[in-house]
């Protein structure tokens, strides 16, 4: 066994600096509209795909002398349906100051503007709110310079036989380079941080697409460098104005670091950063230990609200689908610690695996055949999925038998990439592609040109936050159809 | 006589460029208030005078890490009044895209923002519209680098008996330092152009004030710059992107552009500008020509809606005072045709002066002992005051018979400056103290900081233009107050 000395955050933190992506620019430029604007006008640009970057218009004034500022509000929309919906009438819980509006007053004509701040949108309503009766505005040009960090003639397009998954594949692409910036965000509209679930997915479609791996080494170091004085880790991290861990920690995000470092290590062979993060590793198993009963189950903390993630679900009962999701990151863990030559924490973890696993048996319902969670017995696909992920079960009707069951939903694609790992595992994978078809298929009926961060079929232009203008339309954890169908489905 | 030759627009506005100000900047810094800020909650900084500059805000965050952009509303007011209506409620026919309003996002907190825009404020309302519930601004600092074209400090502080006009006496010259940037603007908020009638009154007060005479010189070449083919002068011009006249001739302001000429030889002595102006001069006179029935009296052209401004009142008969304007100018232009030696020229408009001084009397109503205008023989006060600058009477009571007669009242402190004008020319000093005591007087006590574009003693919060959100509380055309009280009442 080695000697173990885990970095300072400062050293994990230099080393994620020094892995900074370079950022791919390109302009998409679109010429102006022959009509002039008077006041109460718009204009709608259509770029034609999602674009993330920054924005620049031309514009000029016709007839007399400019004799007033122009006033102008612009509003970018990753989805037309957005532009339907107003500001003023928002009245969710999610910060207005996430739609993406600007108001702007120009003093002088002809003008050429640069606006400061990222979008994240394919369209444009440039409306004209103020203008003096003597002129109208003109808008010559109209463009947009995009950036990623996804170097994007990389993923070579895939043909399969049906043309739908073409197009899935085609959009989870993109879905993923829109979130490749200088860390992977989840969604270059909103929120636009790291988050360390997240993180594991997009990593995993990187690893058939981009394969910018650097990056995420990068997001691994980052997550290293943020954890708190227990060596447990932030769910999400800022990078601006300097990187800082959220102050918010969850039970499976945590956990999720050793399954995208062992990723990552299985991906690249790069013995170094497994070993340089394994202590980091160790300290999330360390920290999920204060979950655990003595029973070896877990229990919800009295008062804990926002504990573990699994699916964006209020209702969830998360207590069997997080133990499954212990023993899915312990897995990853016995590896890594062969690696780094860990061998007393190899045993220890794998003894615990095995009590817990026996453990586990009281969470089965025998009569239902189903896993069952929490002290109302809640019956859900997520603590199917995560029984057999966990190692729980290999029963192969297990996921659609708690779907006859009526268990709970799946509400996130999240989960749903958890699910169709359950069904690969499983070995049905005629419908791991029928979900891919029928789910992310669904979106691609619905325009979209990158995937949602939510996506209920039964109301597509649905909002779980009280309007669509504060969704996010392209959103990392949507992305791996991509994984699955490059990986284990190119014969299609 | 000299031979004459014109000089061409691009002559004159390089001449114009060679005598572009310096601004001179100063920065006022207001320190953050205690209290931060979350949704709904709002901050007002009172700048304790106008400023005309630029902001500059510092921000930062306080409690989690920013998880979401800040919005921001900044709105900026010369009067508090402007505070207590709104943008959205306005609808009046100025154009909303002169109100002085922002909204920002702010991406990353810490932040320094420094606004592009120039505003003319002394009151900023920042009201925070978005921001997430994890944390809230604090607003560590807010500044305006304020410029002017005056130095400030040139005009000696005067000291009267009564503190009254020592305070009328200091806003006046408030007024002017705010509208004296690259030109002598009519309003550092709204128009923020040069006008000619305005840049007359501004140049004379200038001269008792801040004695900027290279900025009066600047402003008389770019209006000479800017003639049209027939040499006739736009009524204002503008200077970005690049200089242009307005497309609109007002027969009052091409005149007086001979009084403001005069008034600058006069003041300065400087012969040589008096000779390249003074064709420009004559093709004023050669336009007003135009406007002249055979009888030797004006005649309303055709259809004409705003041939002549006079006063900001629709209503005003404008005929006899124009007569009076160009009697007035043509006194002008004789003694510029002196200097220039054009004798041809000066015994013409002598004769025709004459002439029209003549026909004048047919505009005398002497039941009423005053000057009626046009068809519907209107008494007007504006008849009174012009014809008595323009020499068509002496009579020392004319103004106040007019005022007993119920004569049309005046609207504007730009003619209540020529009514000071006409009342010194009558001799009555005590009633122009009077006037200036009471009306100039009345914004003071208001609360003026700088004197307004329009002031009604019987509405003092009211708005010829649907809301005081779109007043110019900073107008040049009414800091001649200075003018009056530093040439003829430092004994006072």
């Amino acid at each position: 066994m080695k000697t173990e000395s885990i970095m300072s955050n400062k050293a994990f933190l230099d080393t994620a600096e020094s892995l900074k992506p370079h950022l791919y620019r390109k302009t998409v430029t679109l010429p102006g509209k022959a009509e002039s604007l008077n006041r109460g006008d718009e204009a709608t640009y259509d770029f034609g795909k999602h674009l993330t970057g920054r924005v620049r218009l031309v514009l000029s004034g016709e007839g007399h002398h400019p004799d007033a500022p122009v006033w102008l509000r612009l509003r970018f929309a990753e989805r037309l349906t957005e532009l339907s919906e107003s500001l003023e009438d928002y009245r969710g819980w999610i910060s207005t100051s996430w739609i993406q509006e600007e108001e702007l007053r120009v003093d002088v004509l002809p003008a050429e503007i640069r606006l400061p701040r990222r979008y994240a949108f394919r369209y444009l309503r440039i409306e004209v709110r103020g203008i003096s009766s003597r002129f109208s505005l003109k808008i010559r040009e109209v463009s947009c310079e995009a950036a990623t960090s996804a170097d994007e003639e990389a993923p070579e397009k895939l043909h399969f036989r049906d043309p739908l998954l073409d197009r899935v594949d085609e959009v989870a692409c993109a879905t993923l380079r829109e979130c490749m910036q200088e860390v992977f965000e989840d969604g270059p509209k909103r929120d636009r941080r790291l988050w360390l679930g997240d993180l594991r997915l997009q990593a995993l479609t990187n690893y058939e697409t981009f394969r910018n791996n650097d990056l995420v080494k990068r997001c691994l170091y980052l997550f290293a460098g943020t954890a708190l004085a227990d060596g447990s880790l932030p769910t999400c991290l800022f990078t601006e104005p300097e990187v800082e861990g959220d102050d918010q920690y969850m039970f499976d995000y945590s956990l999720l670091f050793a399954k995208a470092l062992q990723d990552y290590h299985k991906e690249t062979g790069d013995r170094k950063t497994a070993e340089e993060l394994w202590p980091t590793v160790k300290a999330q198993f360390a920290a999920a230990e204060g979950f655990f009963g003595p029973d070896g189950l877990i229990r919800v903390p009295e008062g804990a609200e926002h504990w573990c993630f699994v699916d964006w679900n209020l209702e969830l009962d998360k207590e069997t689908a997080a133990l499954g999701i212990w023993l899915y990151c312990a897995e990853a863990a016995l590896s890594l610690a062969e690696t780094a030559g860990d061998e007393a924490f190899r045993r220890e973890l794998s003894e615990k695996m095995s009590a817990r696993r026996k453990a586990a048996e009281a969470l089965f319902d025998p009569a239902a055949g189903l896993f069952v969670s929490g002290p109302a017995r809640q019956i859900s696909l997520a603590s199917q999925i995560w029984a057999v992920l966990g190692g729980l079960t290999e029963d192969p009707e297990i996921l659609s038998r708690a779907a006859s069951a009526g268990a709970l939903k799946i509400v996130s694609p999240y989960l749903m990439h958890y699910e169709l790992e359950a069904l690969m595992k499983l070995g049905r994978k005629e419908e791991t592609l029928g979900v891919i078809r029928s789910y992310w298929g669904g979106m691609v009926r619905n325009g979209a040109d990158t995937f949602w961060e939510l996506y209920d079929p039964e109301d597509p232009d649905g909002s779980p936050y009280g309007g669509t203008i504060v969704n996010s339309y392209c959103h990392a954890w949507s992305c791996t159809p991509s994984y699955f169908l490059r990986r284990h489905f190119r014969d299609r």
